[in-house]
């Protein structure tokens, strides 16, 4: 883990209507803020990821440019840096930890922004997966201030379909009687293992796996790579801060908060900033036709899909034609 | 569970070189044999299914009608009522059943259609899912006895994604503790549990979901249909058996036996009987790609979609428009 920056935002009020005594983001920034204080990115991280996932977007040369822009990365509440059940004290630790969702996620990095360095422009919000959520929330909330959005392989509300599997994840994990209700004495590894066996079938496309472009990722065969790539895939995690990310993203919804009060067409018709989404065409949590009906509710987007048999890593960065894909639209929206 | 019969083979030796004792198959049939023995119509099940759900396809003026058509439904093996790891005496029991292929299911009813009824010609051959998989290998392993074919959401060759998503499926049920390497006191419960919502995200498509198309089936919510329809899906069945018919269906290789020596296109272009392969548009396990290709090999094959959100479900039995389509298409191959 490379080094990162904390911001103790003191209590915060959560949606649940529990506070977080102590309320903590950490981040990391790219670049140097201006003197106009208009040149932010904020870029979000995923599920089970954190600052250290995100370089493949950035770079000198590339759309998301420290050398032109300030861009900051705030992790996701529950990823186990910022406020998790795994570093938060008794009685909110652990599966005790109370529910967060992407606006509490989003009005806290505002916070931050404007305490920490009195921004108020946001030039670009951009993310993958649950940090593209993230994107959405940050454009529907705050739509005076955000100037671009793009989302790629994530979505503005959480599927029927994606919710589903997510309980899927959810019971591969706690099936195991080690997890204890999540008061365990050491982590659930047989859990993580089934948790991360059962998800290598939906990150990867079947096109994926029949082209074998594992081998592009340096495995020596299908087995090897469940072996490495997924049956540990969890093991430096903990098994609560999993649950209570897979928790928000389950929640997501940009309309379920006080602006919006459950009007789905109101807060996509909300997002006036220029947007482009990019669906991965073979994205199996996301498929393009669900991003394609939040584009049509939005009067300034874009849908951009991202053709690739990587599934859900086309908004990833493992693959480089699909990032540079993303990073041309990203280009645009910066133009 | 509706009556059936059973046949017993004696000792049979299979694939794997283990000799299952008192190989059993469990058999219904609709209708009634001929003089000419040419009105034989093989119908075998599928995953965690047995002869009761084939009745959808079965009916008086239907394709497979039992007026005209002497209709045998043999039950996979490993399906609890054929030999199964929880019908076998120790030390074959259990964990410690042998891995069985469909080589080993086809091979065994070929020998039950002759020894019981003297029948050397079939007039058809289909199958849903795991039954379309022994359809495509009765139809390569006799090309000179099978007169048509039809596989319906199902594949000659298991995919490597389908592959990954079994391993997903397996190790979310034995996650379970209580699984104790399949020498269990009592089922894993909440690894059935576990596996039966892992498996709901797979069985239907997004766009199932979405519509919210669990209305049709009497459900009032999405917990309300993922907690009847598919936390207790697996609680009358045996975790050993469903880890059996897991393995059969790994396996699954038109081409891995003595006539083949896997040389897959030696076994799709033998395949001479009119065959109709019907995917489903929207199969999250066998997309319509994979049957694509294996139709391109064939020589006497047509590629037909089932234009249905129903997921794998298209080809069950469940939506009577997907119903009457493969309906009508095995009408035309007994034309």
């Amino acid at each position: 883990m490379s080094a990162y920056h904390t911001w103790n935002a003191g209590p915060v009020v959560l949606q649940s209507g529990l506070t977080l005594p102590d309320a903590t983001l950490a981040y990391v920034t790219h670049g140097t803020l201006n003197a106009a204080r208009d040149n932010v990115i904020v870029y979000p991280t995923r599920y089970a990821g954190t600052h250290d996932d995100q370089p493949p977007l950035i770079g000198p040369g590339m759309a998301l440019d420290p050398e032109r822009y300030f861009i900051i990365v705030p992790n996701t509440l529950g990823n186990g840096l910022s406020s998790s059940p795994s570093n938060t004290h008794p009685p909110l630790w652990g599966p005790d930890f109370p529910m967060v969702t992407h606006y509490d996620n989003v009005m806290l990095q505002e916070r931050m922004l404007r305490e920490l360095w009195g921004i108020e422009e946001i030039r670009l919000v951009c993310g993958w997966s649950m940090g593209g959520q993230q994107s959405y929330h940050w454009a529907a909330l705050f739509p005076d201030r955000v100037r671009a959005m793009s989302c790629f392989c994530g979505q503005a509300i959480t599927a029927p379909h994606t919710h589903v599997f997510l309980e899927g994840m959810k019971h591969a994990l706690t099936a195991d009687a080690a997890f204890r209700g999540g008061y365990y004495k050491e982590q659930p590894w047989r859990g993580f293992t089934a948790q991360g066996r059962a998800w290598a079938g939906w990150a990867l496309s079947q096109e994926w796996y029949r082209r074998e472009c594992w081998r592009e990722l340096g495995f020596s065969s299908l087995e090897d790579y469940l072996k490495r790539a997924w049956d540990g895939a969890y093991f430096p995690r903990d098994a609560n801060d999993m649950l209570s990310l897979i928790a928000t993203w389950q929640a997501c919804d940009i309309s379920a908060n006080p602006l919006y009060n459950g009007d789905r067409d109101a807060a996509l018709g909300a997002i006036t900033a220029p947007s482009i989404i990019m669906p991965g065409r073979t994205d199996l949590y996301f498929p393009p036709e669900d991003n394609a009906a939040e584009v049509a509710r939005m009067p300034n987007a874009e849908l951009r899909v991202i053709d690739s048999i990587w599934g859900h890593y086309a908004g990833g960065g493992r693959f480089a034609p699909d990032t540079a894909f993303v990073d041309a639209a990203l280009r645009e929206l910066l133009a």
